[in-house]
């Protein structure tokens, strides 16, 4: 199986020389040994008996570094203090910050956004809050939630952790989507105590990114937010998710010929990811759709009450009551969506399945099976892998639904806006385009992220989510 | 008494106007004839039957305003759709946003500041939660927190009413200080869900600022939080007016010759901002602060169990004991602060105190006495106006006092770097530039907050209260 390929890069290592004991000359000498290359040498600083020195190192890899830096630190008399690289750069400081949207240079401006002007909108806001969405940041703001119990692959690594992630989906927040968003990470896992600080924290806020909550309770605490607040709430790694799965499915029937309502599908992997997938595909018109977990399918009639993700998923979906492990759900299907573990399907599961198979294999970083192993049984792969054709990213689908929720003020994300969501990603690409490597477009593409908000504004505006129809309202507010 | 003055300002009021009934020129006569000047005029939208048009008008002050906007709206077939002004055309869509510190343009750079590379920065943070300063926004960011209860002038008007004026503050913090704030307007009133919801939100930020919540309710919300956190917490309301007082009457006992050591001073009105003043007059050396509230003076041995302030003061102030109200305090006062009402002292209260007094009169609009009528009978005034001299504005103090807190990632910001911000303000004005008349910098001396945040990182340091002196670790982290 191919390995996720290794992009050298360039670090910074520390080091500190006591000048008696040996020359910057050695140093080097090691470095070459060990295959790194210097980019750089900056003194830091000089002290009475020793020097420090940044050194800029390019590697092949981790391992590489590791070796490089170990050598370094067996020379007589130096001393790694620290080791650096891009990575760790590019969040010095953190990755966003809060900037004024006009500058404050004089007594006339600072009357104006702050006291004494500041004053008199204040006041029309207490006397029409609805004006917040005109007068302050509210309007363009979405607060990423999160408790870091589910952060990445890395599990519950708590809210400090999190903060990266929460930072670096900020910005692609604002890059992709021109939407402000800030990290609200929570030092609670109590549902209830998330509940309740999300809706104090809310006024400052028109949307709510749930993000990195462990499953299942994550259903009860999106599903109680957005029963509380009258601004959207979502939780991006189950509908994110579940929409760019939903987008990549129309596309790969299209490739293969077959209709979502002719389509069986295994989701296998019940957490937030396959939960919502699983309703997406059913709500947008799949002929069935079988959860499987840990224990086999999802049957109806039993009773699942640790999940209520679980529960609904057995009581709507597996229309033939079938039950049994993943090997046995395998056969006949027409499409399986792994949102799993790795290698966990075999050849033969594939063989098994109905004619012109899609597999969607999404288990990070190592798929459910590998692309390389499963590419002459599949007629269409995809995988949440960036060197593999048709990466399924949520990156596709968050900016653009908030961009809409935002845009129309919707009190909902609603089952309307992520279907319009879902069929708007699809159809970037044209007749044209389509190919069993191509049914996704680049994240980078910038048609997505327009044609996904306009689709989401028109499906809140027909839906009745929106508050607000785009094209009307243009002006400036009454005063 | 001087009014405060009026600045004309620009407007734009839109109109739509049944074309079969008459013409702009119409308009535009009836806006001449009642005194606004036309700016300009640009067509909004052409219906079949109505025209919309953005007039541009110069208008002296609101009630001018709203005379021309009533003369126009009497226009048959005309109708006034609104009215903005450059103060609300400043709040448009809110006056911060949220900005990634880097472009996010390639795949290279994503996969670094997102998925995958960011899991080794969530990891190194996991490892060891104190490497959330150097990686992500913590370093550098202030909550700036208010439950809506105190806005300005304006009363308990809500957390949306609150927005601008939390933005506004945000804007100062980064225009001003480089420090990235963000608005907390809570949808709570309740001391306890407060200080939780704050405890819960924490991770993120290296600071929370307490703004605009009543008194006494400010005082416990920021102790609790001040001994439940290990970021700085300060009621900007209550120390950061203490610190500018403390400043102005450090340089005014100088421009009259006296100590803060002889000194008898007034304080009327022991809200958050009258309490804290009084609190760090004291802890400056003053020989004695008398507190004095609607019922007169705070005295020693009597129980004032509504507001745990006036306990303190009445415990730690007034220390002969006086009773008795106002008028009777001022007599023989070397200084009064008045953080009240309008208008309630009197020429004759002047008359009765030491000599050389110093009068700051703080109520705003309208001050304890008119600057007017007491210049004759006081050595120094200072007011929170910015049309005299001697504007008190707590603008001088909080940046700084959070660059420094931050700086040194203090723990607390205690009072020996309130004092130290206090002086620093004072030192700012040299011997040769003090007069009666500027006894305080202006907000916009860029002096001000590069002094004010080294005293109070060299305080913070001296204290104890910091875990980093910021002269010695300006390296990049070890990853």
């Amino acid at each position: 199986m191919r390995e996720q390929m290794k992009i050298g890069f360039s670090t910074i290592v520390r080091i500190e020389q006591i000048t008696a004991l040996g020359t910057f000359a050695h140093v080097a000498q090691v470095i070459a040994e060990t295959g790194g290359r210097i980019g750089a040498v900056d003194v830091y600083r000089v002290g009475k008996k020793t020097v420090l020195r940044d050194i800029s190192i390019d590697v092949q890899d981790e391992d590489h570094l590791a070796v490089v830096v170990a050598a370094i630190g067996k020379i007589e008399g130096v001393r790694v203090v620290n080791v650096s690289d891009r990575t760790f750069l590019a969040h010095l400081g953190g990755k966003i910050e809060i900037t004024p949207r006009m500058p404050v240079t004089n007594r006339d401006i600072l009357s104006r956004v702050y006291t004494p002007g500041v004053a008199r909108v204040s006041l029309a806001i207490a006397a029409d809050p609805s004006k917040a969405y005109a007068l302050t940041i509210k309007r363009n703001t979405v607060a990423i939630v999160t408790d870091g119990t589910a952060v990445l692959g890395l599990g519950d690594v708590g809210p400090y952790a999190a903060m990266p992630v929460m930072e670096g989906k900020a910005m692609l927040f604002k890059a992709f989507a021109g939407v402000d968003a800030f990290p609200i990470c929570l030092d609670t896992k109590s549902v209830d105590e998330i509940v309740e600080t999300v809706v104090r924290i809310a006024p400052a806020f028109g949307g709510v990114n749930l993000e990195d909550i462990s499953s299942p309770r994550c259903f009860e605490i999106e599903r109680r937010l957005d029963e509380c607040l009258d601004i959207p709430v979502m939780h991006d790694d189950q509908h994110g998710t579940a929409i760019v799965i939903l987008a990549a499915l129309l596309n790969a029937l299209k490739v293969v010929g077959k209709k979502l309502a002719d389509t069986r599908i295994v989701v296998n992997g019940i957490g937030a990811a396959g939960g919502a997938c699983a309703k997406i595909l059913l709500s947008a018109g799949a002929a069935d759709v079988i959860g499987v977990d840990r224990d086999g399918a999802l049957v109806r009639g039993r009773s699942y009450p640790e999940n209520e993700m679980w529960q609904w998923l057995a009581d709507n979906g597996n229309r033939e009551r079938f039950t049994g492990p993943l090997s046995q759900a395998m056969k006949g299907a027409d499409v399986f969506i792994g949102l799993s573990r790795p290698n966990l399907l075999t050849v033969d599961d594939l063989k098994s399945m109905a004619k012109d198979p899609i597999v969607f294999a999404m288990a990070n970083p190592l798929p459910e099976i590998a692309p390389d192993l499963a590419e002459p049984y599949v007629a269409v792969m995809a995988t949440g892998r960036s060197d593999y054709p048709n990466q399924v990213n949520n990156l596709l689908a968050f900016p653009g639904v908030f961009r809409g929720a935002l845009d129309t003020r919707a009190r909902h994300i609603n089952e309307a806006m992520k279907l319009a969501a879902a069929h708007a990603i699809a159809a970037v690409i044209g007749p044209d385009e389509l190919s069993a490597e191509y049914i996704i477009p680049s994240v980078f593409d910038t048609r997505v992220v327009e044609a996904v908000a306009k689709a989401v504004s028109a499906a809140a505006v027909e839906s009745g989510s929106a508050r607000r129809t785009p094209a009307a309202e243009d002006g400036v507010p009454v005063s």
